[in-house]
């Protein structure tokens, strides 16, 4: 059992939960609780660790794993949340090329998410991603890292199934996307078109934009087409994972 | 200026931000940020506070107010986020009857949410509700406390302009609503029919339930229809804000 703050392998798992850095040049990211392990492809799982009384409660659950016991208190150093479950993973990236995101389907729907900066957000949105039947998801190399633990526990096991590229310039990205048939609609505030009045049953991708500011113009530039949500009262905008779920969710409605 | 903490006005507006029952007597909660102060009503607004660098920066926006001005320093100390605008608004409850909540339309479009425990969840939700048109949205008593700092924020202003009810039991609402002939759908995993397939252009309202537990049974009992949103891939259940935002605009594409 591992019980000093000291201990090599417990000041990388912190690093790892801390520093995004650390996570890219290792290629790992920490995936915390009982449902996120169940969710980690057993390939993917690089070091299981569990607290001293959670291997004693769940020696089912971890039966056929390999295993680091760590005391209860330090368990919780090791952790971003504030009351842990008891057992955390290790996780390796699953990694995508971008021809990927476009595969399996004859018409792919696809998202692109432009300097979001909430966490909650981002891992919402892939949870809702995959609900909806999207493809994959791009986002930008602005948005809050996709491995940080706020954003995998709001997947809820989805960062392990909805495939997803970050990419340096959305931009090209765009244009690579339109080369491919694929249609590009902008989230835009106003001015646009509904987007209840479009089809979405071919090939298509929505644009989401940052959270204050929105798209930025040289993206909405590369898009086909501007389409808005109408919104009633005083509201100016919507929380960017609700906006993606309405746009997805009309996409899915028309292509049942 | 008020630079003690030990002065009783700041230390009435802390107890204001992190105890629910000093609001509940009090009838006053707290709103923080320049937006907020620009959204809520004038004849809600109970005391104004702004740091010292702010009354030297915004002396435009502040000119028809009444404001206190609170040191700096002192100021983070009285705020709950960690790097607050330098203002915040003491507002008065808004106060709606029942009968509010279902007036100034022919097909009122409502919201019940059950036990829901995140503050981001049910700021968000005020706020989509305010742009899908919704006429108001009942809370059960054990919901987070709308009036927490965290909810007001997400809200973006929505709290002083959705009417909505906290009742302590929604069971007897839901009743109370069938009365009224409005139709109630409960949010369902599982076995229920796909939500697309209904018409939601009459008078109806959907039931919202907890995010680990969902719905209670003796709510989905007191409902007219259970309802579930379609899900790809191996997604068990969507954020509630989400699915409350995928219900609300089928009803308002429905209601165009």
């Amino acid at each position: 059992m591992i019980t000093s703050a000291d201990n090599a392998r417990i000041k990388e798992v912190i690093r790892l939960n801390t520093k995004s850095k650390e996570r890219r040049e290792r290629g790992l990211f920490v995936a915390e609780g009982r449902k996120l392990f169940l969710e980690t492809p057993d390939d993917l799982k690089e070091q299981i660790f569990v607290s001293s009384s959670f291997a004693v409660r769940e020696q089912e659950l971890l039966r056929d794993y390999r295993y680091e016991v760590v005391d209860d208190r330090l368990f919780v150093k090791m952790c971003d949340t504030q009351t842990p479950q008891g057992i955390l993973t290790v996780a390796r990236m699953p990694h995508y090329r971008r021809e990927e995101l476009l595969q399996g389907t004859d018409a792919p729907l696809l998202l692109l998410l432009e300097d979001l900066q909430d966490p909650g957000n981002i891992g919402t949105i892939l949870r809702t991603a995959e609900a909806a039947g999207v493809s994959g998801v791009f986002l930008s190399g602005r948005c809050a890292d996709p491995f940080q633990p706020k954003v995998i526990r709001a997947t809820m096991g989805s960062v392990f199934r909805v495939p997803f590229c970050v990419e340096q310039d959305l931009c090209s990205t765009a244009a690579w996307l339109r080369e491919k048939q694929i249609r590009l609609y902008a989230a835009a505030l106003e001015g646009s078109e509904s987007f209840f009045c479009n089809s979405y049953t071919e090939a298509c991708a929505f644009l989401i934009g940052n959270e204050g500011s929105g798209l930025s113009p040289a993206l909405v530039k590369s898009a086909d087409q501007c389409v808005r949500i109408p919104m009633s009262g005083r509201v100016e905008s919507l929380n960017a994972a609700v906006a993606a779920a309405v746009f997805l969710y009309e996409a899915k409605r028309q292509r049942k």
